[in-house]
């Protein structure tokens, strides 16, 4: 939900899909790059507020765990769209309630109501909890360090191309299918419990106390959990006052069964996730660990169920806000929040001893150049001139046109500096920075000129403001698309109106973990390193994102990592 | 609460007192000045944790009104402060239960629980609590007129001295007992319900059904209202299944009295809030609306209260996220988040048309020099080198301790940029800054030397590191404290070991626009200007927080207000 979210408000943020005929004018408006994160923010927002009815834990989520910067206009709009999800959520289920929506609706706008639960606690529960929170976050940590080997190892398998990619997809599903209707015959059938708030027993396609292969009045209790939707298994677990309706040894297989599928299912190429796995698996580690403590534990064994919920999550997803208001808004029990609170706090220290957080590990695994919120301890022992590389290439404000197009043809550089020079300024200065696309649109606009002269801003009525907005991923023009004819490669073009004159810079002595910082927090895509010393050439080299990955650091200064 | 927990973090921050005797050796490490932000931070979301029982709320308040900068460190720490709270919280309340702490504890861990109201709600409910919401808004923002002014003429009043200020605080308790103890005598007496939860009529010092000057078996509702405490009233206006408890007339009068109260109290030197006033008189006006709609709404006029109360906050303070996480934990009621939602999303909507919120406003009050997150429209037509005002003070890398001590004397500067001059280097160029706090130090440490040599860093070996660390607000060294002897004004000090040689620098042709950004997004106190062209000297000024402010900047271009 959180991807499909996400995607939506891509496309929107694209301005629709021209091939699907799918385009309004008005999205135009959203083709630049601060609107298309926003929106995708917001996509997210909405995707968990959707998921889990958690309309509030929906904004805290995009704000721990998806958005890189967030401004408060950011908090007002994913709000926003939250309480629209919200309240179509509330009328769908309004319509639905006569069950006419197959299994949509169910448990209301609250998944898992546990408030009947009575909530009291004294030292031996608080003690039992902090154990639980330990080993769970134990287990979350463990949970990420094989999902990580997993997902490893599954990508090299998914290379070797579709066929190969079905037949993992087939033989997952088949081991599970195995499992689920396979490991319920090794349950003994309970009698149905006499005060039963649900039909039992139970041959619905979902629901409690499911019958499988046991005599009339008798429930087998493997099959309640395996033979379910992962909802109504969450569910089963999660129900108070039904004590001994689970046996020791049936949420043990459970157990063990879910924590390894859900570890080996994520990755291969069906669409699912990391939230209700964990929380299945979690919920019914925590369910165990309140059977073996019910002779000294007053707290019910559906509240414990909670508790290991989120002494999971909190041991592989590593928030803490968002989870905890998630949490309260599937079971609508505030009464617990201390607990939840106290679990989280324990099961994320326990799993920051031992590795990063479940997305922080699948963000290093994909290569995707992601900023760390805090520099590297190593980068105070550096400068910024220490991590620029390759050569700089550069432009003149007025430049020929050939000039252009083979910089163009031989870098991937996506900003380039253009420097003022004689006659232009009295000395080389650094006059701005132009992005590859607006070159591209600059070119395709043949605003050319035979001599070196200022164009000034007669180009931009040539060329319609809206071509330069930012075009959606890989839509945008190509070096292939422009019709440059032998005769113009002589002539010039005027760079200064696409120029932007105020790019932020930093001085090459500046130390790199402040200029990463500066980097981060104002979100750039390139910054400038200019020399310190007068008489040189204006800008020393540019950096991007990729300078400031360890992997990168590193590779120029293997021995600055044990360095403090 | 907010100001005490954030009084008691400041505290810890600056080490303790000295004056009381309660110092730690280990606080040292917390004096510096983002521990101390941070600690302040915490110390906010503790006190709003602890004052509505609400410890997710005080994380998000912390977040949404109370930090300039969010991390996500910073969220981890002030979700471990507020579980910390709710844990200590839920101890003391269960040690209360007995009844023996007086009124603490009364509520539980949710003071207004309103979650038995049956939540049905359709079209016509969602109509009255859109125009709810409408007028809600408005009143809010009429509230945040009405406080600034009322503000400023207090300010002026308090000026005169204690007496003056004394004579305020009779008169408004004076007013506000006539209120109470007048107003209730308008209510006629009401026959006690049949059915009512709590014993009727009442006599204690708090609860509901007060009896006043009504028969047995009646109680005067107005009385119910106004001779309690706050929260006993909120709690009666949240009372749900009690429609017929309060008049129509009683409520007008009620909310009348609490709204005007509430403006003219908020301000006298006296520790009051704005919170609860804001609440109560919400809530009021929620069960008003309510009654007036009874005949086409089937929401209970509880729920309207409780939405009351949000539209006021929303009107008046702006925030969402926080709001809503609040009102929830205070009434845990989740099937109202949808329309809780919607009012704050209406109301705030409303208030913003015609005034900023009500902290924002005090802090203009106040002149503290705060910086939007977003820079002012006309910023973009200027230039770093347009605010930059004043002499600037510059010391050479090895300076004359007469020069410094006369430049600490006759400037207020708190940040000075050191330029190598040749011997030190080929041209000059910006070394970087000191701090006045950290010359002071060196100064009294007197490193001094005859010669202008580098002294290099045994400089650090002769004053421990932890001299240099931040002092408390007003309690760093001062110049008097300095003892410098005539003979020693001519001798040199190495200011090397102490500047911060990695400012973060603007070039001075960079948008006025872009730069405040950079400032506010890395919480600078100094920023360097450069020269953008070469031989001219290494830095043009300095940017301070100051020279951002509106006032300085319309102060010096009148007229670029208007330019858009």
């Amino acid at each position: 939900m959180v991807h499909t979210g996400s995607c939506i408000a891509s496309l929107i943020g694209q301005g629709g899909s021209r091939k699907y005929h799918l385009t309004w004018r008005w999205l135009r408006y959203f083709k630049n790059d601060r609107d298309r994160r926003d929106l995708i923010t917001c996509g997210a927002a909405a995707g968990v507020a959707a998921a889990f009815r958690a309309p509030v834990g929906g904004v805290l989520f995009a704000l721990e765990e998806a958005a890189s910067w967030w401004r408060s206009a950011l908090l007002w709009r994913t709000f926003f769209t939250t309480a629209v999800v919200a309240i179509v959520l509330r009328g769908f289920i309004q319509l639905c309630s006569t069950g006419t929506c197959g299994l949509f609706g169910q448990g209301g706008l609250i998944m898992y109501d546990i408030s009947a639960a009575k909530v009291v606690y004294s030292t031996p529960d608080i003690l039992a909890v902090i154990l639980l929170g330990v080993i769970g976050g134990i287990l979350g940590s463990l949970y990420n360090y094989l999902v990580d080997k997993v997902l490893r190892t599954y990508s090299i398998i998914n290379e070797r191309g579709a066929a190969v990619k079905i037949l993992l997809v087939i033989m997952i599903s088949l081991l599970t299918s195995i499992c689920s209707y396979g490991l319920p015959w090794l349950a003994t059938c309970i009698p149905c419990p006499a005060d039963a708030s649900t039909s039992c027993p139970n041959t619905d396609v979902s629901g409690n106390y499911k019958s499988f292969q046991c005599p009339p009045g008798h429930y087998n209790d493997l099959a309640s959990l395996f033979l379910n939707t992962n909802d109504d298994a969450i569910r089963n677990l999660l129900s108070t006052n039904t004590v001994k309706e689970f046996h020791i040894s049936s949420l043990f297989i459970f157990f063990v069964a879910v924590y390894c599928l859900g570890i080996i299912t994520y990755g291969i190429a069906i669409p699912s996730g990391l939230f209700i796995p964990v929380i299945l698996a979690g919920s019914c580690y925590g369910r165990l660990v309140g059977r073996l403590f019910e002779p000294i534990s007053e707290l019910d064994v559906g509240l414990f169920s909670l508790l290991g919920a989120a002494s999971f999550l909190g041991g592989t997803m590593r928030m803490t806000v968002s989870l905890c208001v998630i949490l309260l808004e599937l079971t609508n029990d505030l009464l617990m929040l201390p607990l939840v609170m106290l679990v989280l706090l324990i099961s994320k220290t326990m799993g920051d001893m031992f590795n990063k957080g479940v997305y922080d590990q699948i963000v290093k695994l994909k290569g995707l150049p992601y900023m760390e919120a805090h520099p590297e301890p190593y980068m105070k022992h550096l400068i910024a001139r220490d991590v620029v590389t390759g050569p700089l290439i550069t432009f003149s404000g007025v430049e020929k046109v050939g000039n252009i197009l083979h910089a163009l043809k031989n870098t991937g550089h996506n900003g380039f500096p253009v420097i003022d020079e004689p006659p232009f300024s009295d000395a080389p200065e650094l006059c701005g920075l132009v992005l590859r696309s607006k070159l591209l649109v600059l070119l395709k606009g043949k605003a050319f000129s035979k001599d070196m002269v200022l164009a000034g801003n007669k180009v931009l009525s040539k060329i319609s403001e809206l071509d330069f907005a930012k075009a959606g991923s890989g839509k945008g023009l190509k070096l292939e698309d422009l019709d440059i004819q032998e005769e113009e490669w002589d002539m010039y073009v005027d760079l200064h109106p696409i120029a932007n004159t105020s790019p932020y810079t930093v001085v090459e002595t500046m130390s790199l973990a402040k200029a990463a910082v500066l980097f981060r927090e104002l979100g750039l895509r390139h910054m400038c390193v200019v020399p310190k010393s007068q008489g040189r050439p204006p800008i020393v080299g540019i950096l991007t994102r990729h300078d400031f990955q360890p992997e990168h650091i590193l590779g120029l200064y293997p021995h600055i990592r044990f360095q403090q």
